[in-house]
């Protein structure tokens, strides 16, 4: 059987452009002893894929070039040479940017069981559910009632960190781009701020407006300018919980930093970066399910998702993330 | 009886000049019930008080101008009015930049019982001391065996930090500059870097010789170059302690933060700032008194006293704490 996957020959440099990314194919050998083939039904994008573009390790290992690139897919068991698996079995693993994946069992894992439509295991429940969870929860220690703000918060994580913070009764501030995912957060009770046509002092004058007593808690996703606005609103003992800093990932020459981390030292505050992969994270995904599947299952999650079809778009789909061309999760549908 | 003080009639910009500071006396009226009249003996000299020199509120008020400056101080009891204290009795007290304070009971501490020369409780046993041991074990929960390092490692606060965490076992690398600070380090088996006439990279360089495989708590008094060569230098999990960052308490316009605050996220490191004053820290006093006072009192801890005499000389003594004059706690002898 043919697998159609996507690769890259060299690393970009700055934003990739549509020609890194080479559709290829291959003729999969026949199934090794504890193997499983999958034809995949969603593949996911996400930004951290731009950091395994560059050739040097920083928390995952790069993509080796002219190899399948990789990345969480839902797909339906074809055939199994593990017993835990049998053809026609929903399965989530990270053999994505492919239609047909083939791989050790040990890689694949059933879906939970929880009435909800399989790709929320690639958005809502998995990765990027995770990620806003673990964020606000385990690294921010985020308390009822808090004040809190979240940048990019219209995107696949911010939107559903804005969304378990007003769960927990807290004041929440999103910052977005688009005059839609604006009114997308407020009609979920956010206030919402845009960053566009801003430098730093007018966004964190605007945020100051939003949650005039400051912030406790800050999700970050972007740095640049949001980081140095936020700074500038922070309350004595706030909790900055880096998930992310996009801002910087398809930069050539480095950004300055924030010009004022003082006060990190004036307000007492605590600023952590997290990788949600992590095995002292990962283990609490249990608990995850168990905090965040019911309000899935029971729709009180509004999470957007914005679909690619077909293998052949899943490059346009992942350089959507960087141009402000999602709501919610980025998926491909196959 | 006569008082005479320093005082300031305007905000410094910048790095103060000496004209900034006005001698002035005045006569102290009649002890009120619960007051108590200290002839000083010894008066401390921090970076701190820069910040309230600048007439906004941080985290502490600032200095009003035309009235005494305040700071630590340490000095006998000439006559009280509050039965908790006699004549001769040693006091610390915050009524610091003046000859003879006159002040409540209340704000008068009786020196604990150790064999160690007054003083001590204005530098190693005092605020520098109390906040090296904070920033290492509370701030940064450093453990047995870690790897350290600290800015301004020949500073009051960071030469006290050095051996605090040499006495845990730990390796430690200190940043100063002067030869002979950078001797004296090496002498308490610190391995001790110069930042002087480098940037950002190269200092990163150099701290990656002396602990080649990165650091896990850094101990930041300075920012700047120091901040962005640490980053570059931390491992996964490693915590900074912000204490201080010197670098920006005189600079006019705010200077660029690190271009690399991504380690954060990289390493998973964590920064928290922290005010050695604030109740949830300084409410441990009692216990670091009796970890670190017998270190001092059995003479196993070096630490360094540069003394200015005379009141006269106190601004010149403060203003020599920017110019990398002191080694250890800056101290003026009445």
């Amino acid at each position: 059987m043919e697998s159609r996957y996507f690769t890259i020959h060299s690393h970009p440099k700055g934003l990739p452009t549509r020609d890194v990314f080479s559709l290829e194919s291959r003729t999969l050998p026949a199934l090794e002893a504890g193997e499983v083939r999958v034809r995949n039904r969603w593949l996911s994008v996400d930004p951290y894929m731009r950091g395994r573009m560059d050739g040097v390790t920083t928390y995952v290992e790069p993509f080796t070039l002219g190899q399948p690139l990789e990345g969480a897919a839902i797909g339906e068991v074809l055939e199994s040479r593990d017993e835990r698996f049998s053809p026609g079995d929903l399965v989530a693993h990270m053999g994505g940017w492919r239609d047909v994946a083939q791989l050790p069992g040990s890689g694949l894992q059933a879906l939970p069981d929880l009435e909800v439509p399989p790709q929320a295991f690639l958005g809502v429940l998995g990765m990027p559910g995770m990620t806003a969870w673990t964020g606000l929860n385990r690294i921010a220690q985020l308390k009822e009632g808090e004040r809190v703000l979240v940048s990019a918060a219209s995107g696949a994580v911010g939107s559903l960190a804005v969304q378990l913070a007003k769960a927990k009764g807290c004041h929440v501030v999103g910052i977005a781009g688009a005059p839609e995912k604006l009114e997308w957060l407020e009609s979920l009770g956010v206030r919402a701020v845009s960053y566009r046509d801003k430098d730093a002092r007018q966004l964190g004058a605007d945020l100051h407006d939003a949650s005039p007593e400051g912030v406790d808690v800050y999700y970050e996703n972007v740095g640049g300018i949001c980081l140095e606005a936020a700074l500038d609103n922070i309350r004595v003992g706030a909790r900055i919980a880096v998930c992310g800093l996009i801002d910087g990932y398809n930069a050539e020459t480095p950004s300055p930093g924030p010009s004022n981390l003082s006060r990190l030292l004036i307000r007492r505050a605590r600023m952590e970066g997290f990788i949600v992969t992590d095995a002292q994270n990962w283990e609490h995904y249990p608990t995850f399910l168990k905090d965040v599947g019911p309000l899935v299952a029971q729709g009180k999650l509004d999470y957007k998702e914005t679909v690619e079809d077909g293998l052949e778009r899943t490059p346009d789909a992942f350089l959507k993330l960087f141009e402000g061309g999602n709501t919610g999760k980025m998926l491909v549908r196959l």
